[in-house]
């Protein structure tokens, strides 16, 4: 019976009911005017999400992964520059990746706990007079470390240095959970996917792409066919999709959105917020320390917790699963050993958080760990009830 | 979203995935093949969670209060004289129910808190000896007071009287979930239903039937068609209904009886156990009385438990409800307003029973109850890790 | 994979996806103030669909036996005379449910394919001048004849009688299906069911009840708990129920009546009668004969049709199943083994009854019936195709 | 309440009701061991359905067009030459996409309604003495035409010719509806899909990759990160997988192979070949000519078929769609307006099928063809029942 309770990996989320619902569709033919009449409002609906009005959404039927592949292929020829801080596994990823493609990354390696270094681009940018640095990476929410970067300010300094560097950003575990502002911040490109904070299953790469991107398109020398934006956009311009389209990703999308406009996006993030923040309230009555290195850098979707020194912290995710059937976010990288994660992103309650931190207090006691039985709980009760849960917010 | 949050009603109960997609089946021709194979082994299943090798099982399309008329009508006639304590609500309705169908009952009033009272049904019984008696009826679990009556001793006492009268029990919110002996009890007719300890829809009672109570079905004559034994019985005997069978409810308890002998029903009761003992350490910690007045008859589905003096459980409730999203039993007749109620019956975990166990604490904080917030839920804690939860218990 | 075929008995019927999700609801607190706002619209709606505004809607968790079982025991004592015809076997099993509730029932035996006799009733009601005649009760739709018996002539007969008697009607196969007017008809008990025309699981009985109807409720002395419309109406007042309510069955309703009203319930007995129309044409090119005796008889919910002299109708709806996987009615009562049933109601549509009648076409000719492949599909093709189907219709 | 019809589309395939539950579950931890638990065994039945014991299963989350990209980008460098024979849309799609990875690809320009030719193959693989051929690429079933080509004569060729090249084939629409012989065909790359003859939602490529191409992969040059191989393997290997996976379609591709291997494949076959020979005889029964030039070319999961001269077969489509609310495939390429498609693969059953040759028999007559209704469906019905539908076939 453990999948009765919820998972605090940070993501895929929990997958509302509503949503499990919506995905449960019978085959439709998606030649048929049906299909066009459900895709196309979503689309609209992804970029109010992604908070812009003059960029073009672009999905496929992928991971995230999958969407940084697209961003680069699309925009970059091989040898291209490309500007990016290594601060945990997710950017570390998508450097990989991007090296696989025979990018040039210029890689700024940052501790772990920090966030993209908004300052030091802009120097490297004010540099770069030859403006060969075709694009600079972000990771808005760096999932190992639990690290928000702060994108505005990077577009800030990019715009200081007078680089005409493409923005591309990866909110995969950020969007519709955490404020994202495309327009006002620049972004060029925006990676995002189905599994987070739009509370679907996993298998679709949702992007914003801006104009100057897609001016970038047609002379971009990086291969790609499955990936291509042209095809994805003509066919989706008439209706269609360039080769048979995720019916059941697309139907839950259109559902998601309602669900998000219902609640409303600034209640989507203040409940975010809280329940992020009811988090750090119980990792601070443990004692222990998060990854992230300051207040400013903590993300509202997941948190990275160190464990005290000679702990084990796979034991301890482990030891979750094992007795009580709860998943928790294991350390990646360097951190793996060293801290846990909890995700508090999707369709989670207070109540839910609650249980979460409950198990994992019971799972620290068990294995001996310096804590007391309900500090944590108690310390995020008393947050989440001075601050207004879910319904009592509503009504006020 | 608060649907993502468990009930903690004492039913009907929390559906895991499992058996709502069990539910979930297409109409299928009743009068085919297909129907027969799954309905017999199911009847053959509650037998088993009956306890019982004799019984007879029969149901009907109908809540658990179709199952008590079902009951009485099938085996009394008019003027019969019943045996009664009245110490709930759901004693109370029983009473009410046999009254309206012009039994002459013998109402034994207990205070609420207690459980029938054994010795006394012996005396009565003892001092009738024309038999005029013709049935003892027994709420095994009082929901409404979370007191479980000892059928055992009833019977016990039944037979030192040397009473020839049946032993009806109503075991609506116990079957399932805590440990039920039809044959070494010598129950009679026991009434249970789908959407407690089978963890199903409503829609469905589910009554084991003795041989004496069988042999007793042609001489009653209270009238019942819809209801009757008989009609049901001839019909399962060749594989169909008297009427149209409540098919998505049979399959589920098809499933629900597969989940159940696969976590074992000794493991299911142990569970509980466990749970409702959380709860009860929860409310010591929060120096709240239980209505159950003694250990012995405690109920492991539900705890009925009283707000001190001063407080309206009622506005408990409702804040529970209305601030956190989470429905908890509010106090039935005498106890309206005096206790509330956790139910902790059927598809259910430790780390569930925490969630509800943080909530009713942050409502009870709110309204300025005398107790402190992880208080509860650190007694939970600490006796579900002593005592070993679901996934640690199988391992060993 | 027979279960991707769907079923052509006369109910239950096919449910549709949009409603099959509509009632894997999680459980929900029906004490909260959730359930009152879905289920007071759904008894408006319901009430629609009888053609009441008069009406009082009654629900039980019952089969439709249990709402005939609550339409007569609510309204009347033992030992008063109803008046009914018996012209099939679900106005048998009426009438043997009276008589088991000691009423006396006068019986008017009619040929099975005939409906109720308008006039016949009209002269005894004439000749009953103490008006001892409480009540008259007609199938409409006898579903094991295919016969739908014209209940407003019936009510004129009453009338023209001068006679007090209150009519009741049993339309659980016609409801929602084919036109029903409880108001304009004079009736004052009509008893439905959750499994046919609302094309939702079965368990739920669903009677609208008119004033006079009520009016006799507290003199009435058959015995009922369970399906007493006080309890039921008294808790509904108040947005509850008096025992744990059907959930997932309301919320199916509410659905079903979005369903009925977007497509209009003049279209959907329109598409009623269009699917019907085509089985007679098919049955005609067969060169069968319905077993309703005259068009205006004519069901358009269920055909039920004589196989030829010499061949056994059970032998071909069972080689129907057996081979192709396809349930069809059997012939009931004195029609088994001489007459088969095609049900047309519910959630179909005429593709899928042209692949019914392609099936029996096939099990025909493989028991040697002479007919013809493709010759009745034939017949209802062409009827279709000048009739206009679904879409084109709801495009006109 | 169109999507109560079947889709004659080829491919997304409709979907049985089982695989929709069993794609329906909640979100788990990916990183847990009850992924490999699921994940694992169905890598091995996926190989079985390949005909395959010594091939590589590696799956992708995105459509078979990813399964095309990673199949070329894994073993073959830029300017590379293949061998690929062009009759048809699906044929001309990969083709294209070999030319936007800047590959050398040898185009054979067929008729389409033929199939790849083996002869001409050899031939050039037979010239191509220096073995600049790197591989051959085949569309085993295309969609577009209806033909199937003959991989194993393929083979023949290319060892006739003694060349080392790869053969790589697509099998989208073919796998688990037609035989596949993945080790005596000597295949290297087979690409399938989810949407088709595992009967799931799309969103899965799936591959079967030989030993022989698995040693091309270090040294091939075109980029990939998405779809690489390597990392695929590597971390299914310890139960992982590169990105997150698509859960969902993982546990239907476990409950999609049960089914097929419950019916057993050679079943699923047999079945496919009958649905297919009763397309084909209605095609006959109407006078119309199927695009596929000869028996041996016909595909027994889709048919293509001309419309009379003077008729526009989008018309044909759009009208079935509109009138009857049923999907056919539109004439694709070169026989946009000039042909139809009926898809019959996947969960098709001999019932679903009539229902579509009468719907389209229906639509044909409404535009006036020269066709007689019922003659096609009569034709199907004919071979069906001498040809024993499922059930019976089973209990043969």
């Amino acid at each position: 019976m453990s999948n009765q309770n919820p998972v605090f990996i940070p993501g895929p989320t929990n997958i509302p009911d509503r949503l499990r619902l919506a995905m449960q569709v019978q085959t439709q033919d998606h030649r048929a005017p049906d299909f066009v009449e459900a895709f196309a409002p979503a689309l609209e609906g992804v970029k109010k999400v992604f908070g812009s009005t003059e960029g073009q959404i672009v999905t496929f039927p992928s991971s995230g992964t999958g969407g940084w592949e697209a961003a680069i292929t699309n925009t970059l020829s091989p040898g291209d520059k490309v500007l990016v801080a290594r601060h945990g596994v997710f950017s570390h990823r998508w450097i990989d990746l991007c090296q696989r493609h025979n990018l040039d990354v210029h890689i700024i390696d940052c501790p772990w706990g920090t966030g993209a270094p908004a300052d030091q681009f802009q120097s490297i940018l004010a540099e770069d007079t030859a403006h060969e640095i075709r694009a600079v990476l972000v990771t808005h929410n760096e999932t190992a470390t639990g690290v928000r970067s702060d994108v505005g300010a990077i577009r800030a300094g990019i715009d200081a240095a007078g680089h005409p560097a493409m923005l591309m950003v990866d909110c995969v575990s950020s969007l519709a959970s955490m404020p994202f502002e495309f327009d006002s911040w620049g972004v060029d490109i925006a990676v995002s996917g189905s599994q987070k904070g739009f509370m679907l299953a996993t298998g679709m790469a949702i992007l914003c792409v801006s104009p100057k991107a897609l001016a970038a398109v047609d002379s971009a020398r990086l291969t790609r066919t499955y990936f291509d934006f042209r095809d994805m956009m003509q066919a989706n311009a008439s209706g269609g999709f360039p080769y048979t389209p995720p019916l059941q990703l697309i139907c839950g999308l259109k559902e998601s959105l309602a669900m998000l406009f219902e609640e409303g996006l600034d209640n989507v993030y203040a409940r975010h917020f809280r329940l992020a923040e009811g988090v750090r309230r119980a990792a601070s009555a443990w004692d222990l320390s998060l990854v992230a290195q300051s207040p400013d850098l903590y993300s509202d979707t997941v948190s990275a917790i160190y464990v005290p020194d000679g702990f084990d912290s796979n034991a301890l995710t482990d030891h979750a699963f094992n007795a009580y059937g709860v998943s928790f976010g294991i350390g990646l990288g360097q951190l793996n050993g060293k801290a846990f994660r909890i995700g508090h992103l999707g369709s989670l309650t207070d109540v839910m958080v609650l249980s979460g931190l409950a198990t994992i207090e019971m799972a620290m006691v068990d294995l001996n760990y310096p804590i007391a039985l309900g500090s944590g709980v108690a310390a995020a009760q008393e947050y989440f009830r001075e601050n207004g849960s879910g319904r009592a917010l509503a009504a006020a």
